[in-house]
């Protein structure tokens, strides 16, 4: 087990950090509850994430309820490996997956939950890096971390840090973005080009010598996908964010769950030249792999147009692209009509292609 | 590191797990997001924990939002070691726990948030077995898990399992329970005896072939604090549940937040002669040893004697004690007068007297 990333500047890190002196080291008697605890959060966690409501302290955080609405609430473990790669980190990510999963179900955040588990001799300094990225991204999403929890295991017992993150929303009452609201014709837009989070952690992690422009998509999507929930309303039917088991796994979920066919056209998907390369060096099909900047769009026909203007209109839209329709087939298959004129039944994964991707 | 507890039961549950039919074991691939993670949540996780909210099964959960009151918000990670101990398991800690921090807030719990990190080779019977524990102890607390999480890690790189639970309430808009409320006179309750969760987790964990009746008191508590509100409203002032750091952290937080002496009666805190007996053999301090199932509430002293009739009549609060009361001097200091007359000033424990306790 090697708790640290392989690029070269965090093995250089490390090494400082694993200098013997435990006061820049995250301790077991940190996770006591105690004193050190309370330094712990007052030193490290406070100065870093600082607002009113987290600043309460108390055992949950009280906010306030607002009375229209319905409330989204969603958790994930980020068990990510390494924890920093190009382009993000485990905290970016995690904030990021968060206010994602709120979004696609049409909800603004009002609050985070962060709870880390750290392994002992962790750099206080990595913790550091890893909290202002939690509070840099939690800004970029107009969200607070309001309430948290830190426990510290063995060196043995876990991989320096693992986040788990819970967030909380207000769903307008007359939004409802679920997979029996889709119908035949609607368009299905993607808001850029897929499997690049997946795909820079997958070359840090095993093939660190290998140069390449990737970098990981991990944005919180919310503002961008509020604007158009504003203007298009009732016309934007369907959404989800291609995480784990990528474009596939949600694009199957919704022909099966809405019992149409899925038709998407392999050209129109927008690919990097790099990351095609890079999953090609690693044996990957690109349609699997995760995002975790991406989402997948499904509107009326009448507001295609218009959607993409509202994405291209946004730096994390700006390469959007309509990559297929609803068809007017009640199999509930999800079809790729290929490059080369063929056409190719997609399948979810059967499991694990990338293990701890997010 | 060993993934199981020490006790007899389980080594043999493990080494049959271990039986190398891994279709009994939790695999990396069931972590993927895809068909083999569809599986595990169809076959284990579904029918464990099955409710209108958690079956709709979208990225976040939607719950409607009740116009009064403001919203309490938690979370918490729970590692400890072993995951199965005398009295209760990780997943009844977890659902416990964050029931507990809602209730201590006022809040009564309307969703809970459930994120399993696990280690590959997990046994998917001690998997069944920890949902089942959930379900069981979030039915008692009158909740549902509404949405959740599930990542696996490789076999080295945590035990067995991690939890993390967030938790969602609503607080009437008319509770306030803070240390500012608290001022001399007031009375210091707690719902019975103190330390048997940490001491029979360390029980089990450090001294395997010691016998003892000593149970872990890991349960919800929201019933008897919203009986106690109901009927006492504005004359309960503060709650705290005294978990890691024990009576200690609380109390000597209490003192310091309010600004008054808190002052203790050794004899009226409740122990139990186990529990006197076993800490000293382990070398701890009561005060000190994480309670999952008990809670420290401050009351009006014109309303102490109702308070301890409505927790006697409550099977969580049948042997509670008034332990002490806020004194009229503004040191801020948490005092214990000792059984043998003296005064000992209590501190907060500084670091890690009981690690992987929660």
């Amino acid at each position: 087990m090697n708790p640290v990333a392989p690029g070269h500047d965090l093995a250089v890190d490390w090494a400082l950090d694993e200098s013997r002196d435990r006061s820049k080291q995250v301790l077991l008697a940190h996770g006591g509850g105690g004193q050190l605890t309370d330094e712990l959060l007052n030193d490290v966690v406070l100065p870093r994430l600082a607002n009113p409501i987290l600043n309460a302290m108390f055992d949950s955080a009280v906010l306030p309820c607002q009375p229209q609405g319905r409330l989204a609430f969603t958790i994930d473990s980020y068990v990510v490996q390494p924890w920093r790669f190009p382009g993000a980190d485990v905290g970016r990510l995690a904030v990021s997956g968060t206010v994602n999963d709120l979004a696609v179900c049409g909800a603004q955040p009002i609050g985070l939950a962060l709870s880390l588990i750290l392994a002992e001799g962790f750099a206080k300094s990595h913790l550091e890096f890893v909290l202002d990225s939690i509070h840099a991204t939690a800004a970029e999403a107009g969200v607070h971390v309001v309430t948290g929890d830190t426990k510290v295991v063995g060196r043995d017992h876990a991989d320096s840090i693992y986040i788990t993150t819970a967030g909380l929303g207000v769903v307008p009452t007359d939004r409802c973005l679920t997979p029996d609201r889709v119908r035949p014709g609607d368009a299905i837009i993607v808001n850029g080009p897929i499997g690049e989070h997946g795909l820079a952690v997958m070359l840090e992690r095993e093939m660190p010598e290998v140069q390449s422009v990737l970098r990981s998509d991990a944005a919180p999507l919310n503002g961008v996908i509020e604007s158009l929930l504003k203007e298009l309303g009732e016309h934007v039917v369907f959404m989800r964010d291609p995480t784990r088991a990528g474009l596939a796994g949600v694009l199957t979920d919704l022909a099966r769950q809405s019992g149409w066919r899925v038709g998407l056209n392999e050209q129109d998907i927008p690919v990097r030249a790099e990351a095609r390369h890079a999953a090609d060096m690693l044996g990957l099909d690109l349609m699997e792999v995760a995002n975790e900047g991406k989402v997948v769009v499904v509107v009326r026909p009448e507001v295609a147009g218009r959607a993409m203007e509202i994405f291209r209109g946004h730096p994390l839209g700006k390469d959007c692209a309509v990559i297929g329709h609803v068809e007017d087939r009640d199999d509930g298959l999800c079809v790729l009509n290929t490059a080369i004129g063929g056409h190719r039944i997609v399948q979810k994964p059967y499991g694990e292609q990338l293990p701890r991707i997010c």
